[in-house]
């Protein structure tokens, strides 16, 4: 794509660069140029223009561009298509749509705020315009459905990890898969499926991650990365180090490295260690969470000493 | 609806109705009564017509139309909707869109015929035009996805019951919800499912019943009720049947009546008791199909005595 070589040139560019070598580079006019220039403001890009010396780029825009994610991403699977969207109801349902449709694998599609942004449980997710990334992506693993919480799993670690790579924070998982900044909820993770009997036909990965939001735009107990470590964050790096960080866990589950991913989530987690109450559709259990069963389970301990296994539910932190 | 009105006081009229009667009863002309009847034709209706005594019906189109399926259904949940399509890929996607697209609980869409009519584990479903039944139910019961065994094998247990009413045939099913007459496959039920982590959000029930199919409309090792029964039936009441027990099922369900709808099964089950090998992910086992498991899995007896659960899979029936 034109404009996606323009800003690459720009930005590799030291200083400014003519519209004459951008124009032989590209084989188009001057006048084509001049014209992309305009587009490329219009989407928020800053570019200085002086005669005699040619373009520089200024600012890039805070704008999720769908060739910016893409550019240099070098992921295998997660992110080969990149669909980017004003205002949705929720990236869930577009990704689910477009699974229906036979997208490829690997698939995102990215919002630059949801009317309505789910949660676990049924929960909103706040999503304010700009401030956040909200993605989903269309995977098809060839697994049952009993293999499914090993994928939350792994998404949980992929982002955690890349959280702590992009920001420097030291972050937990809290079961299954919210992400923790010092008790506060950083990111979550919300996974849909369609399965025929008790094989996944397709799975919808939901990444909800506060970057940029101020205090005001977040729910209680909620916090952002900017409010976390003090400084604002390109989200487009965010989003790739997410993605990358995804397609790698990706892989490694795919190759039965479940083992070790759970070793990685069980360093990560907040919960394990921990006295909890979890209330699911059975009921509501307390005791201390001992482990992760070999297929992702929580075990909890009871008072009476009997262990018990819960795949799903609302999980409380007593202490 | 007009047209659905005419031919009710068609069909309870013992002779001809006057286009007089009709003309008050509905309180629009004879100019549009003929025009209703025209259209009634184009759509297969063979109706009567003479000076002086009216109309009369002489033959109803082998043919599913909605008004005809829900007049005097009387079900409580399945089948509030009922939508009738001529060939569609598959009703599965149509009922997967509708569900998606908020549809209420139990609406059902037909299809005259399908092209790419799907079975259990990616199989074709052969779907010739007007000689069988090719319907999807979109349900939305609160329950965690490892109930889902449950749902399936009710609605075996209602398909077989519908067929049994409706014809007098004696039919088996083969786990997990095949129905079989004399050891040929009469009917099938796929179930497809979109779900939040382990939370129902809704399931398709798609069924597969073969009708009025000849030998060579079948696949292999196929047949149908004309086959089995030596005479045709009326696609209509026979859909009309299996929505009826799909209805009084699925209500059983969900006042937990679990273990009165598995003796069903298992009185009627071709499975229980046989030697069978069963393939899935795992791989293969080879045993005596011993049990039900309370939660529709089957147990097979392996040769050294150990127990195993299977919960989908390939099912070879051995002997």
């Amino acid at each position: 794509m034109m404009q996606e070589q323009i800003i690459q040139f720009l930005k590799e560019s030291d200083g400014y660069i003519s519209g004459e070598e951008i124009s032989v580079k590209l084989k188009i006019s001057r006048a084509a140029i001049w014209k992309h220039m305009q587009e490329l403001r219009a989407e928020g890009y800053e570019i200085a223009a002086v005669p005699h010396l040619g373009y520089r780029l200024v600012v890039c825009p805070d704008k999720l561009l769908s060739y910016e994610i893409t550019s240099g991403l070098g992921t295998r699977t997660i992110g080969r298509q990149v669909v980017v969207l004003d205002t949705v109801i929720s990236t869930m349902d577009e990704a689910f749509r477009m699974g229906m449709d036979n997208c490829p694998e690997g698939a995102v599609v990215c919002a630059e705020a949801q009317s309505k942004g789910r949660g676990r449980l049924g929960r909103a997710w706040s999503s304010p315009k700009g401030k956040g990334l909200y993605f989903s992506v269309v995977l098809r693993p060839q697994v049952p459905l009993n293999q499914l919480a090993q994928l939350t799993l792994m998404s949980a670690v992929a982002l955690a990890e890349a959280i702590e790579t992009t920001s420097g924070l030291k972050v937990l998982i809290k079961w299954p898969n919210d992400i923790l900044f010092e008790s506060h909820k950083l990111a979550g993770i919300l996974t849909e499926l369609r399965a025929e009997s008790d094989q996944v036909k397709f799975v919808v990965l939901g990444i909800g991650l506060n970057v940029n939001s101020s205090l005001n735009q977040l729910a209680p107990q909620a916090t952002s990365l900017k409010l976390a470590a003090g400084r604002s964050f390109n989200r487009t790096q965010v989003l790739q180090a997410v993605l990358r960080c995804l397609d790698k866990g990706y892989a490694r589950l795919l190759r039965h490295e479940w083992p070790t991913i759970m070793q990685e989530w069980l360093k990560h987690s907040a919960t394990i260690n921990k006295r909890v109450r979890i209330t699911d559709a059975a009921g509501t259990v307390e005791g201390e969470a001992v482990d992760l069963d070999g297929d992702g389970a929580l075990l909890i301990r009871k008072d009476n000493g009997l262990v018990v296994r819960k795949t799903a539910g609302d999980i409380f932190l007593l202490r």
